[in-house]
């Protein structure tokens, strides 16, 4: 089997595993319990919560972990907004639904909420935030890198423009730590928002990074567990694997960062020479190492999924979650794409452990299938001078 | 090592941590993507769900996966009471942090709060519950076995209470399923929430049992997952391996029952048949199998968990919780404890891996230990007629 589906889930790394297993077995110990066994547990949580905010150069202090980067995101939304008055939330309209949701619900609620367009590249333009700003905005919530088309967004920027009206900056950056550098000091954001399984960690365990001085009202409550910011027992295997897959991409990074950008790029470029009728969607120089999204004009992008994965080659449309809401992707409606471009598009995401035989592998079952389709469209005609 | 602190958490059995290890390595697919990664990892948790309903009656589809029993509590107190005007809602006097920091959190939001006491046993008396109940009240939560001193509440009276006056019924059953039988359908509870490192599955996961008709207003939004309930990239190892600890848990269910209960009797016999100034507290029948709790006059218990520690014993004073936030036992003052009582008091909990031996190697420990700090004791003239 090829993996190129990185962006909706990472493959363990097999050090991440073996760390983990010692608290799936005999270091069983609640963080919360003053016996020996108790106490092994809190110090692997809390030399995890050191990993992730090397990371990311961070105080571990300032480290708040979470289930996840969905988790995270709920709590930055609800858990700084129930401490703020009503106000404005400004977002971006090209957000995953672990943000646009959230904001969503805090609408419903009587907060006002308003999108950032995005251009044809898919990038927000920061004039656009400095228009929408003002005094009565509660926070700005944008991504840092986008799940579907792998825009990397000016972050010090918005933080700059949130700054200079005293407004606290989020960002949802599960999509970009471990695959660029992301350092909260230099960016000067407020909050940021990881996910353990999009670095090669174990899925269920995420953090959200909270700026010193900030506090947060908890989502999740109860015993008092992460400085009374989130109750319940804290996830020890899963947290030390976060820890430890931190750590691996903190020690990795400049291989890695290479590797995938070399893959993919070589990606795009047998993709768009090799076929005809593709076009490669987002911005070419701001963008994830590890995204390719194209459109195939005349196919439809289901079925290439499928198809590829008779083929044995892990793709998707778009946003993994997407299934579960079966809705055309808004990213690429914000980006102004025609129902044919949004139909018609497939992400490849590479990830640490492909190779380039995979890349190569891919394009000529990409090149054969895009033309069995093609030749079975009821477009056909329509598209009839694209040769493969 | 003799670990008796099984009500903070449990060791993990090995068939649970087999269980995992495919999706911690080969199987790492997001469950909602398509391809073939994504839909080992759907059949997975569709299984893992079919194997936590069976263990209390319930059905699949009423399952809501969460990332543990806290967040269960949460949902329930949060998202069912969100789609209910403002009214009372009523717990017990000694439900767990997990449930009371909810309530108040729902009080501070113009819900009104009410609290059953409890007997001198532990024990809360339907007939408070039947006087308190009105019109105006919107949910009743009850834990059915408490963390502390064991005692198994009257759910199914209570769930008839509520019914008579169509009330909905949560409890809190973290500590109960697994080690004494729970049944969704004969006790016609509403809501239920379990926890899987409670029954020697991993940390970071739980469920909340739903039934069938109602709905819950989630508490983490965003990619729809769990049927918009409770959204986030599914813990797939960890709800794989709670899937197979309740399998494990039913298949020797009463093998387990004995052989806890033997322990736990033995146990209590010895300990206060062999040291003097000791009570048992909470009632003797209605209680947990695995759950022993003393009071030893003259003794602080933090003393003697930091002395039993240094024996290679772990043991609690009461709730792992709280040592984050270094309260009296609110359990204990509920059922009219003295100061006391309650900072001479210990728990023990038994579980599935303890032994005979454990027992025994137990017992000459505490007689010692007792013995000691009592001898040096500031109030050791008051206990002068304790003989070890």
């Amino acid at each position: 089997m090829i993996y190129l589906d990185n962006a909706a889930s990472t493959q363990i790394h097999d050090d991440v595993v073996d760390s983990m297993l010692p608290f799936l077995k005999e270091q069983f110990g609640n963080p919360s319990s003053i016996h020996r066994y108790g106490r092994q547990s809190r110090k692997a949580v809390e030399k995890a919560r050191k990993q992730i905010a090397q990371l990311v150069n961070a105080e571990p202090s300032e480290i708040l972990i979470t289930s996840g980067g969905t988790e995270s995101n709920t709590t930055v939304l609800h858990g700084l907004v129930s401490k703020l008055s009503r106000g404005k939330i400004i977002t971006s309209s090209i957000e995953h639904d672990a943000v646009l949701e959230p904001c969503k619900r805090l609408e419903k609620n009587g907060h006002k909420l308003e999108y950032l367009p995005v251009n044809d590249s898919g990038m927000v333009e920061p004039t656009s935030l400095e228009q929408k700003i003002s005094d009565d905005t509660t926070l700005v919530s944008i991504m840092l890198a986008n799940n579907e088309i792998g825009t990397v967004q000016p972050i010090s920027e918005f933080a700059r423009i949130c700054h200079s009206h005293n407004v606290p900056f989020h960002t949802d950056a599960v999509q970009a730590v471990g695959k660029i550098p992301v350092d909260v000091k230099a960016t000067n954001v407020d909050f940021l928002s990881i996910s353990s399984h999009k670095l090669n960690g174990p899925k269920g365990v995420g953090a959200l990074y909270i700026r010193e001085g900030f506090a947060i009202d908890p989502v999740i409550l109860g015993g008092g567990q992460e400085r009374g910011m989130r109750s319940g027992t804290e996830n020890v295997a899963g947290i030390v694997g976060f820890g430890k897959a931190c750590e691996i991409a903190k020690n990795n990074f400049d291989t890695n960062l290479s590797g995938m950008l070399s893959l993919r790029d070589d990606l795009i470029r047998k993709v768009t020479d090799e076929i005809s009728g593709v076009t490669i969607n987002g911005d070419l120089e701001s963008r994830l190492p590890n995204n390719a999204h194209f459109t195939f004009l005349g196919v439809n992008g289901e079925d290439l999924i499928i198809k590829l994965d008779e083929h044995g080659i892990a793709a998707s449309t778009g946003s993994a979650c997407s299934i579960n809401t079966q809705k055309a992707s808004h990213v690429l409606q914000a980006m102004g794409f025609s129902h044919e471009q949004i139909t018609g598009s497939l992400r490849l995401t590479v990830g640490i452990f492909n190779t380039q035989d995979d890349v190569n592998k891919t394009v000529i079952a990409l090149k054969q299938i895009v033309k069995e389709l093609r030749d079975v469209s009821p477009f056909k005609d329509k598209y009839s001078f694209l040769q493969n």
